[in-house]
């Protein structure tokens, strides 16, 4: 496979730890693309033949059919996909296929083909986040004024919609379809070209090869073409962020799922039962979901420490990108698809929500803006009464707003029966007109706002 | 602190925990900004009176004054940055104190502060790497003809030249301090005004303080301004991935000192001696920079655990996020520091480094590709018979253009005595000149751009 | 500091990066107590003067007090520790103290000091384990019939016991006990003695420091000694995993402080209010010690992510392993006190753990398990007929003992009123009478086993 | 599947992201284990009839065979191991396959099979690491006087020999694999008897399970039993320290057979040669055992992440744990075995070592521990002398075994003609006699160890 200098065969474990072919075979539409690119340009050059150009496309194209038709033997011992499409390449059509190695190197191959599987992979979760984006929209739409506790610590804190609470989802995603769409346009330059790492002294054209594979320019350093895997580390480190993401919302629909909370009913599609426990109801897509977030972090640990203990240029430790990589991106895919799904499909129980936030005095804060408001006390002050007046609901059982007038007049005399109209749940919601705050109406202008981004 | 509903105080315990005034107090500065800017915006919508609004700017000047003059106490008991300050304000102004927190919470605070800490991070990061590009840069300007291997697996590869090798790194702390401008344009977008985490019902005016803040326009969703980490978590990655790219440098420059490789002589200033060993001649600081990207590793591990096992919005959880990010900060920062003074003070051994590609056979792709260019064979036997050739050389303990040519001629009997034009160093060298290539004229054009850029 | 080879001091950046007496001035009593070992051992095999010996006694005996009395200045031009204390030792008894380094390294003082570092913090460890296991012990012994859901999923599954639910974290945390029980046996071997890396020709005798220094035996081999550093990636990974197990305990008593569990009250010592809202009640203990867990996770990969890099023997790299286990032995012996403070002072609410338990159909194995038992059929029969009868129950939106028998002779006609007894919640938990399970007589068993393990 | 509850089936995303049977077919073994100990227990007990429990046996053992000759059809459909088992059980003997499921969860097989399966794991490791160890000690048998530089900060340092430096990882692997035997000793309980987390009301006989799988004894606490993973963490943390030490030795092994060092010669097994340079000559095995080290650090993360997150007792969060697992395995185990290959098969190069070691004036420290002795002089003035004598040699070209007497005289005038004796390579190794030295007689004892131990 590599030239007449060695004396024996790589033994038996040799065999074992070496291929990559059983995981870089993922790459071979990128292989081909590559190879198109560079025959092409090698023709135009004329550094092969139009003759040989010819023979090598034809041939590309019946591997590609063999590919797509399941045809093709990938074999163990011809090591990688690169060697694996050669070898059959020579098969189909001769001598000529050796000529398509003119002035590239493996190693050229392997950072191009990532490359382009990777700026393919940045596409496809810019579009998966898009679905759950539109998907957490729609869900929103119709939950303007539907109020649930919004909580801090886990704790009732103030009432907030659950429009509100989704939306804010969108804007976490929003910010994640961001970071693929900038990893995306930062690593769209073209290693293609740099051969084994200091360039050829063939005369290659890389602009033409760059822009036949959709890149905007190429690379200016063949040696950094070469060894830089920032490219792949950003878009883990993308994926990572976004997965905690992923993992924060389904841990939400695990809670809100509890029947303790009951916020919302997950279809029968995406709850599983119990094989011994009949009346089981389990979440297990949106705990697959948030379990899966460790993986893509695992994965994204992996590579930085992997690469971190490398000189320039290429050094085989990097043969652990691809895996880890095709790792993260099939967990991320699958969990944003499966998160779109699940919140398109889940039936949100206001009756349930609202009572929660009964449960939990969150109006506290609307009393004591009261007492700043209308008393003009220091905000401290006021904070001081309501937690006063908190405790003495909280010691006769009851909600802020069935509190007496005459027992919160104990704690401060200045309260007067205006209070109590901005102690209710839609009250205290409907107040918070801040920009971005909860009132219906600021969140309507968000959905606005969104409404056109996801269209 | 937090009104009157407690009937004991935390037990010694909680304030051995609890308190974030140990670390947090690196943000007093940004506290402050934050609260001028929210104090200006109160007064100017008559939140708060005009006088309040005088009382409290000059309040908030004289705590500055102090702490710039280090004679603020900072208090364990009042926790953290936000309360050691308000309070100090109070003692200093009396009520007007108080109401400076309407319409805005602690939760507002921390959100605020951090990011503006953050995004002031991203700056000093792009800023040091600015420098240490020049260094590398000017190191590079000096070594166009300076002729080092290029590895690959650490093993001789080709001939390069230590100008093309240096530019490698200009490339990826080039796009090191693009995810820094990236992020920090992205986390650009001002929290302040989400109050606890609905919203208020005072008629704050979020535009306003986001604008006196610096920042872009304010964040649209309340909920994920409480929440949001990713800011925080973008940076970390940024930092990882750059710790990344300043590991391998420190790497080489540890490989590149040793007896065995003797590339270069590291500056009296940056190495140490031994206690016991009299010879010795440590590479201290860039074995440092080396250990310390773990540690920037570390850190995005551990906040994006924290943060995936949070359901909205806030949790205290969350107060793990600002030592890992201080750390973070500053191990990068003297890390990068370290570098570009490394880099600016090393002296290059052109001799040991063009010993060293001689001893390889580096030009043995220069005889194969010759053989496929004037020969016309194709590259996979050019390929062998170059390796049969090399094999042949070290049989014989000689370099491949010490080769008599009889021995290349019986091998492969079309070989002339032309091919030793390109068995030189410096004709491989010079023969790269494919874009981006290692050809002192290509890695001219490399320095002409990045002058621009550096400028 | 280190000869008279160096022409030009550190620059002011090394003296930035460098010095690590900010941090290791912690090892200043193992350092102390190693120089005594060292010193005694020279002077009984002559090496050293019995009068040097006494001097240099006397001399470690003052650096002692002075540093136990805060009036020891620690000089960071010093660098570390050990010269810290070699250079007062200096100044304190004269060219004596030159002579204790005799035979040694500063190599040998790193890896010695820590060793004893980690040992001593795998033994604070598991003091701090065993008294959070007394206070697990102590609750649950009072909550032997206390019935709360079992959980799978987060879903209501079975009924289970407190005291049983408590018992199963008296298990985790007796595996992290005996994790760092073997930790601190395995690292229990003396490195001093292995003088820079490859021992000393001074007639030293390694096994009297090692036992004067409590360990069981000399390392064997002295690179190994100097190089190793898995005795700190073993504690920092019991670390991790201890963490993991307070994470999820934690967690626990932040879910069962919501409003809608309402399973515990903790105390106010540790609670915390809200800035802005009065009414809060946040468990932040709990979150501080549920968020720090990923910052434990990170030392562990920093340091791994280090040493997996180094080749033998030491590199300064490794400066950066007393940092990441200091921050962890920090994080988790205050993690674990103020878990087992938590555990010792919080309230179980027994009304509304039954109330939860009653109201997810918990008894609906019972269910299967009588008409297996009873009726003979196949336990995937008797599985279905068990969740149809819920559904019904569900669909009249009562209990399953209060279903009428008419609807479940409905689904399966065999049914008989026998079936009564086993649907309650009590009669379920009695039930599982298997070895492990929560019938109390049975968590009476465990609690007997671990009373005295816990004496 | 699981029921007559639901109204419909799991969408397509759910069968795409649900199903485990892809990975934990794996368990097929350990699955029919479990399950035979559950049966005859069951028949024992007379909780299935005996002429049941026969059927059972007779059908496992079908399936058994099925496997084993690959004709076993594994549905996705069917989602895990466990239930594809059962299912091929029922079609091959009927309703009494529906009674092996009696007094048994699904959550019992699970932790059973994976735990059996983890506790194989850590035998094979140390089996494993037995061989690795044997091949390192026979290469260091070769080599008690084979001389090469000992380095700290990859500088040379100090004169070692082969054999001790090689000792060195024998230590660090023996210390691996007493961290397998200690993780394997401490999960060896059996969980099997938990039921779904609350035990059984069937009279089970746990001991009589436990005791047929091999396990010291039942686990005491069913919750406990279905909930940990720590056993799994602890041999993922016992893989990634051993992953950190071949990542170590592997680094080694890439740094020696690099030209410029030239130690070692890897065998052209586990090299492999180049697709553009034909002089190539890439220790490829090497660099994939130290890229992989992340690989497994990436998997402790992954889990450690997940469980952190859980409140007790089953999330199917935790079906995440066994392709973790099983990646850090196989990962590891191929790791171990290339590294114990490689070590056998590896030709050192004795006079490159020496060479390497003259040139870095490694016998300095013996010149100042002549001063010390000799001449009385503290250590620190010695070092300062040596090491000015070291600037003289160098300033010379000269090593320090050829200065003449005269210019060490001029720095130290009390230097006599006698300390060329301990200038040597020779003298400076074969003086190191402290335990645990590099002296030849101090392996040897070291080497004389270990050869009982792995015999």
């Amino acid at each position: 496979m590599w030239g007449g200098r060695f004396e024996s065969g790589p033994a038996a474990i040799m065999r074992e730890i070496t291929p990559s072919i059983g995981f870089d075979k993922r790459l071979a539409a990128e292989d081909i693309a590559g190879s198109r690119a560079h025959c092409r340009m090698l023709a135009a050059e004329g550094i092969i033949s139009k003759d040989d150009g010819q023979k090598i496309l034809g041939g590309l194209d019946a591997v590609e059919k063999e590919i797509a038709a399941g045809e093709f033997v990938f074999k163990r011992e011809l090591e990688d996909i690169h060697l694996n499409i050669e070898a059959r390449l020579a098969e189909l059509i001769g001598p000529a296929a050796g000529r398509l190695h003119t002035a590239r190197s493996r190693n050229d191959q392997v950072v191009t083909d990532f490359r382009l599987w990777v700026r393919a992979a940045c596409s496809r979760a810019e579009d998966g986040l898009l679905e759950l984006q539109r998907a957490l929209h729609a869900q929103a739409a119709q939950h303007l004024d539907t109020i649930l506790p919004g909580f801090t610590h886990m704790q009732v804190a103030q009432p907030v919609t659950f429009a509100h609470h989704l939306m804010a989802y969108v804007e976490m995603f929003g910010r994640d379809r961001a970071r693929f769409e900038d990893a995306r346009k930062r690593m769209n330059e073209s290693p293609l070209g740099s051969a084994a790492l200091a360039g050829t002294s063939f005369p290659i054209d890389r602009d033409a090869t760059a822009k036949a594979l959709g890149f905007a320019r190429p690379m200016r350093n063949s040696m950094d073409a070469i060894s830089a895997r920032d490219f792949a580390l950003e878009y883990l480190a993308a994926c990572s962020i976004c997965a905690v993401h992923l993992s924060r919302l389904a841990g939400e629909l695990v809670q809100w799922s509890t029947q303790a909370f009951g916020f919302v009913k997950l279809s029968d599609a995406f709850t599983t039962g119990s094989s011994i426990m009949p009346q089981k109801r389990n979440p297990d897509a949106a705990e697959l979901v948030r379990g899966k977030t460790g993986r893509v972090l695992g994965d994204f640990v992996a590579l930085a420490t992997v690469v971190k203990g490398l000189v320039l240029t290429y050094g085989t430790d990097l043969q652990e990108d691809k895996e880890r990589v095709f790792d993260a991106a099939d967990t991320l895919e699958i969990s944003i698809a499966a998160m779109a799904a699940m919140m398109a499909d889940l039936t949100a129980n206001p009756a349930r929500m609202k009572a929660a936030a009964e449960a939990g005095y969150p109006t506290a804060t609307d009393l004591a803006d009261w007492v700043v408001r209308v008393l003009q006390k220091p905000f401290r002050e006021a904070h001081h009464i309501a937690g006063s007046i908190v405790k003495a609901a909280e010691e006769r059982g009851l909600t802020l707003d069935a509190l007496p007038l005459e027992e919160m007049r104990k704690i401060e005399p200045g309260i007067t029966s205006d209070v109590y109209a901005v102690l209710s749940l839609e009250s205290s919601v409907n107040a918070r007109m801040s920009l971005g705050g909860t009132a219906p109406a600021r969140v309507r202008e968000q959905l606005a706002h969104w409404k056109s981004q996801l269209a």
